[in-house]
């Protein structure tokens, strides 16, 4: 066997989330069914974690163990090809078999976009946005300071997976500008994240920028650990997986199988 | 009756372009559906040209005339209402009687965006570029310049709309990154465009960045005036109808109805 690593996008919109399900549509259905029909055999895709429903990604990492008679597959143009066009893969390349997408991976980023305008949504932005409505961001940015360093984020845990520890250490919660002037994106990374505590923490900035709360209010939810106490989740659709890194670098232009042409990576 | 101003933005992907045509959907067809439930009568909506099915507008312009007894409808927050979710109001405004969405248009810039990565495109921008494979950028920026000017355009006009008169002029050709690595973004202003020009100037942009001829081949196909000589027509979904000027200025924050709130024209 050979361990592929893959690095792959996805518009989340039409999706039931990365992790397989009986019956329903998932990223990591999609992507073992489309390596089986290369291998022929049954295989099993390691994310480096879940997304939720209508959540994206632009670099989810993953990796799956492959039979080394299917070593010169071409992954990435193979995969492309078969692949519907809400998934891609945009980096293959073969990895150590100690290589793990999930327990090798040291940080997380994940952004988050708001749309700042409550008369309309620009139509091609607005599976990737969340309209927020009216908020005041300097209030926000003084309020995701509390977010930054070691916590337990117990309040900003939603039920489902259960985990033996809360605490979680958060090292960047930035703003910018996007791509549209009515968009704000955070940019969060840290070294790992509860379920679904990137749309909580924002649920919560949201909810102290429309003045419902002063931004120590972040403290106080952290200190009580009591979920219940907290504002509503953000809805996924601004959410996207943003990098994940990890020990070993990239797989850059190392690309797995036969056709590189070595002109920038491409055929 | 009052002169109702409307700018617009749409995702022309599930739109057969602007023009409104029996039995298929159409952003005028959609408008006019919209308006008239308002109104309570027929309406007729003139655009500031038509855009061709899968071609996007971030600042379509349009204007109709609306019955006096419907002026006090706050008529941004209304049409977003009521409007399906691929096309928006981005402001609405009473203008002049004099005031023409087609005939007062002064200049029209479009954009039209590649995508330069062949091994695969990121999901969420599918809908938005041409990925047309390896280009020398370099040769196609030495191609463009020939376009600059007043020409007579001939040879990248498609059939279908007679115009009496193929000389126009290109006021800028320009080129930026756009949001992706991958995304190469072209501006294309004029003082006004024949059917499918833009993307006949692309086409035959992207012919050149292939190598298949040289940047001076835009010279002697604009003076060869011949359609048939010229490039294939490069696919609608990479191009923006991006801004519409008037001579007047833009509606900025005079919106027509009465839910103007004062604060950054939002509710």
């Amino acid at each position: 066997m050979k361990r592929l690593r893959l690095k792959l996008a996805y518009d989340g919109t039409d999706f039931c989330g990365w992790q397989l399900q009986p019956g329903v549509r998932t990223v990591q259905g999609e992507l073992e069914k489309a390596i089986s029909r290369i291998t022929g055999t049954p295989v099993r895709v390691h994310g480096s974690g879940r997304t939720d429903s209508g959540v994206h990604a632009l670099d989810q990492n993953a990796h799956v163990d492959i039979p080394d008679n299917r070593s010169e597959v071409p992954w990435l143009r193979a995969l492309n090809a078969i692949l519907p066009e809400d998934v891609a893969v945009t980096e293959a390349c073969y990895a150590a078999d100690s290589f793990h997408s999930r327990y090798g991976a040291l940080e997380k980023t994940y952004t988050y976009t708001l749309w700042l305008n409550r008369q309309f949504v620009i139509p091609q932005r607005r599976r990737y946005v969340w309209p927020c409505g009216d908020v005041d961001l300097e209030r926000m940015d003084r309020a995701a300071e509390y977010f930054l360093g070691e916590h337990d984020f117990a309040a900003f845990q939603n039920t489902g997976t259960p985990v033996s520890d809360t605490v979680r250490t958060v090292l960047e919660f930035s703003r910018r500008q996007g791509a549209t002037p009515y968009e704000c994106v955070y940019s969060i990374r840290g070294t790992g994240f509860l379920k679904q505590m990137v749309r909580n923490m924002i649920g919560c900035l949201v909810e102290i920028g429309r003045g419902k709360a002063e931004p120590h209010f972040v403290r106080s939810i952290l200190e009580g650990k009591d979920r219940k106490k907290a504002p509503a989740t953000a809805p996924p659709q601004g959410l996207y997986l943003f990098a994940v890194a990890y020990g070993e670098g990239d797989c850059g232009s190392d690309q797995a199988g036969r056709d590189q042409s070595g002109k920038n990576g491409r055929e």
